[in-house]
């Protein structure tokens, strides 16, 4: 097939292009460099299977040529403001760069007669919801961060959309994913502060707050496995069942690093930040039962990442 | 208190802003007219309560500059495309009018402290589900029109400013409302068609689609007496637990004419267009159990409405 990756530069966006060509597709990827880095993708510069644009998603016009000229037939739409703290104060970086993006493509697909569509959306959508009855069905959504509002809004488009032109459309919920490619983030803070300054480790909150970490190349199997879906909307709870505690991913940091003894120096309170959601886990039922689950727990994913890190 | 109703000329609005004043506040209406008239308006010229501007709310500098002027507490959320019909072929008009306009008065809201918001949300934002499991926190959302999408959309970043704003929001969900003011659905359409040719009667589907049909004074007195809410977001379905067929509404229409005998032509089919829901009902519990109840049922609603339109 040939497939366009809106946000193909980021961290996910560029290891789903790698798969995407591994298995033989050809690839158009759409990023304006926002949070997605050129570094990303320099290693397709020269692939025939591989088209580059940089170019806003939030502007209909140019999108529309794009597809006009591409003539894809799938959709990955992985563009987002993925910085949470970021758009904390100022969400108009949210509207623009997930909500209006998802708008853009989906119009652009409504005109073009792309039919097939993967969204990435996210457990943001729960808000602070946790626990076994956060399953894909049965809890009322209410987001907290400007993110997740923005990331929900479009689902609630995507199931217009999907009706009204009778599109396929997969769509993942998932945590905090990390791996290769990682640019932010709680591992690169550490990391950075240790550099800087190893006499002590400054961490925000109590250090309990705890959250499902998915390896990247997991998530991306994941779509892999599931992206040719039925007429509608299909959609997946993805993680892992394990959490990290932001104490734990500072231990794993200080031991690769080869550091010991560094003392802790907690700034206190239950979270890091506002709108962020401090001790997180949702059902993975659904998924599991359709025969997915992650190869790395959640500690292995960050021991993993830090290695790369560092 | 200084009240802003945004889509204030509209049929619901404007008979908002009316209730607002005869409880002893001042109005700031802002609406484009694109579906409001100044009709709906033109009683309240020269008192000293009400102010009318005429502005595109989805453009926040704008609003931004109304805010700043008028120093308002309380903003009442009613401006959207509310012409399901129109925005199938144009998605582009909900975009615009539905969710932008609620992106630009939250953004407005949280730069100049405001901290109290109504929200004019749908029973579309449950798509085709029905019945008893249609509460408002028991179910997956799935709308199926644009507007819906728009209007869920909303709801979700309405989720994220309240949160992070420490915002108090009224959110209700409300199904077809008629009454004075109307101008545009199912009982113009019928009463228009049998002005111009009362021989037969062409109705779309099998007419058997039923909707509760909620009378807009019911609905205003709900928005009055809920509107003092507690900090977050609460969340309210608002209705009758009645519906009118639209064979039954035909008939009301017929009688209220002074026309028998006409036949009536069945185009076919379960619904009036792709988007519609044929038949809708949902559980109003949660408002019921709150001590409010509408005074109409559907059909009564349905009678004084055609009586106005006649």
């Amino acid at each position: 097939m040939r497939a366009l990756v809106a946000g193909g530069a980021g961290f996910i966006g560029s290891h789903l292009i790698d798969a995407l060509i591994a298995e033989g597709h050809d690839v158009v990827c759409v990023d304006n460099y926002f949070i997605g880095t050129r570094e990303n993708v320099k290693h397709l510069a020269g692939n025939s299977h591989f088209k580059m644009y940089e170019q806003d998603l939030a502007d209909f016009g140019v999108v529309n040529k794009i597809f006009k000229a591409e003539q894809v037939d799938y959709v990955f739409h992985l563009a987002a403001n993925s910085d949470i703290q970021a758009s904390a104060g100022n969400p108009a970086i949210e509207y623009h760069n997930t909500y209006s993006t998802t708008f853009s493509l989906l119009e652009a697909m409504r005109l073009n007669g792309v039919k097939k569509l993967f969204f990435a959306s996210t457990s943001a959508v729960y808000g602070e919801q946790m626990g076994r009855e956060v399953s894909e069905e049965a809890v009322a959504l209410k987001p907290i961060s400007y993110y997740g509002g923005c990331k929900l809004g479009s689902e609630a488009i995507i199931s217009s959309y999907a009706y009204m032109n009778d599109m396929s459309v997969l769509v993942f919920r998932f945590p905090n994913v990390i791996g290769p490619r990682l640019t932010h983030g709680v591992i690169f803070d550490f990391v950075n502060r240790l550099r800087e300054d190893p006499s002590h480790l400054r961490i925000l909150g109590d250090g309990r707050q705890s959250k499902p970490y998915l390896y990247a190349l997991d998530l991306i199997d994941a779509i892999m496995r599931f992206k040719d879906v039925k007429k509608g909307v299909t959609l997946y709870n993805v993680g892992v069942e394990t959490q990290s505690s932001v104490t734990r991913i500072a231990e794993i940091v200080c031991e690769k690093m080869g550091l010991s003894g560094i003392p802790f120096e907690y700034t206190g309170g239950r979270g890091g930040w506002k709108g962020d959601v401090p001790v997180f886990a949702y059902n993975l039922d659904k998924i599991h039962a359709a025969g997915w689950t992650a190869s790395m727990t959640s500690d292995e994913a960050v021991e993993k990442t830090v290695e790369m890190v560092l």
